[in-house]
């Protein structure tokens, strides 16, 4: 059992480093296995134990990503707030895990970068997920009375999740994401006016500044 | 003369060569002297006598794209059509050109890979001028009172071109852009409600289907 644990906790290990270096070169500039040996100690012997291929360990990175957005996800849905909040909320959550996590960062890198090219981990899936996410809480904010029944829920979903990708995105090129949190508020003060019901309107200052409040960790 | 024009030739041949092969491989996964050999026939002397390294060449096409859409502003610009549907012109323009031009789909590919490695040319160039020449037209927009005086132009120029580059990225991760030209049209769909002046509504679906009519090019 102890030896099953050191292979997961160095699992994490090898996924952690690649991540890092997935993030500063992308797939086709990182060498991994100077990398790892270098920041982990470990040898490429134990990299190629775990992973057969850069291939399967940008999949592990991309999964592990994944895995850390539907967390999110879920733990902004036991809030309970209004889904409309959930939606702002999830945004911000988002934006602040690219900023400070290089497994996220990592993984939108790679799925860009296989997007272009077609490689082997299937980049469309996290995107699914997330447009997923945003259309279960549309179709509950229009049941709330917060966007009216005209609203297309699959196609507001979809363009939230773009116009966040982009926002990030172009927030990197331009100020390398330090201005990230107000572009994503900026992005809700031009969009809530025109997706709410007219009766709601009001409570648009209050669904912009709709923040999750993250529990801080002990480790 | 007839030499000078030999060379004009050879190196926009070579422009486009690089460009092809960016747009498939990227800049790590590009190997340009290969490709260059086997596309056009030239040598991998010819190609150095040009461009000094794959960095200039990079640079090359990034500039090449940069004039295709600047130039495309211009002839937007020339149809004197309100402001705002200029703005939606343009974008539908810039959605066309990435789907038909591989200069300008390289060109946006290597923005966006120098853009996390840092690498010479310079990647925020072409956003910093999309974004300029939405904001000028969206100061026009408020003049011709389409937009509110309250509308801060620069962020809403940074915020269409932002959601903009999302949409042809999404539309490219999930369905290769076949969808582009329909997903642009519904980010104006969502958006264009909540930016016009409320008098002005009633306008809404004629500026969302302004599109420019390039004229048919005889080469």
């Amino acid at each position: 059992m102890v030896k099953q644990a050191r292979a997961v906790a160095t699992r994490h290990q090898l996924v952690a480093a690649a991540a890092a270096a997935f993030d500063q070169r992308g797939f086709e500039g990182a060498s991994l296995g100077d990398i790892i040996e270098a920041g982990t100690g470990l040898s490429k012997g134990a990299l190629y134990f775990h992973f057969k291929s850069k291939e399967e360990l940008a999949d592990a990175v991309v999964q592990r990503q994944h895995e850390i957005s539907l967390a999110a996800v879920e733990a902004i849905a036991a809030t309970h707030a209004p889904a409309l909040e959930q939606i702002v909320m999830l945004c911000h959550e988002m934006g602040r895990q690219i900023v400070q996590d290089p497994i996220v960062r990592a993984g939108i890198r790679l799925t860009l970068e296989f997007s272009s090219g077609g490689g082997p981990p299937d980049p469309a899936g996290p995107y699914r997920d997330w447009i997923e996410a945003c259309r279960q809480l549309a179709e509950t904010a229009i049941a709330e009375g917060d966007l009216p029944g005209t609203v297309d829920a699959p196609e507001l979903a979809r363009f939230v999740i773009s116009a966040f990708t982009g926002v990030q995105m172009v927030s990197n090129v331009l100020d390398r994401r330090v201005d990230l949190e107000q572009r994503i508020d900026q992005m809700w003060r031009f969009l809530l006016p025109g997706i709410m019901v007219p009766a709601r309107r009001r409570k648009c200052e209050r669904i912009r500044h709709a923040r999750w409040n993250r529990p801080q960790t002990s480790t």
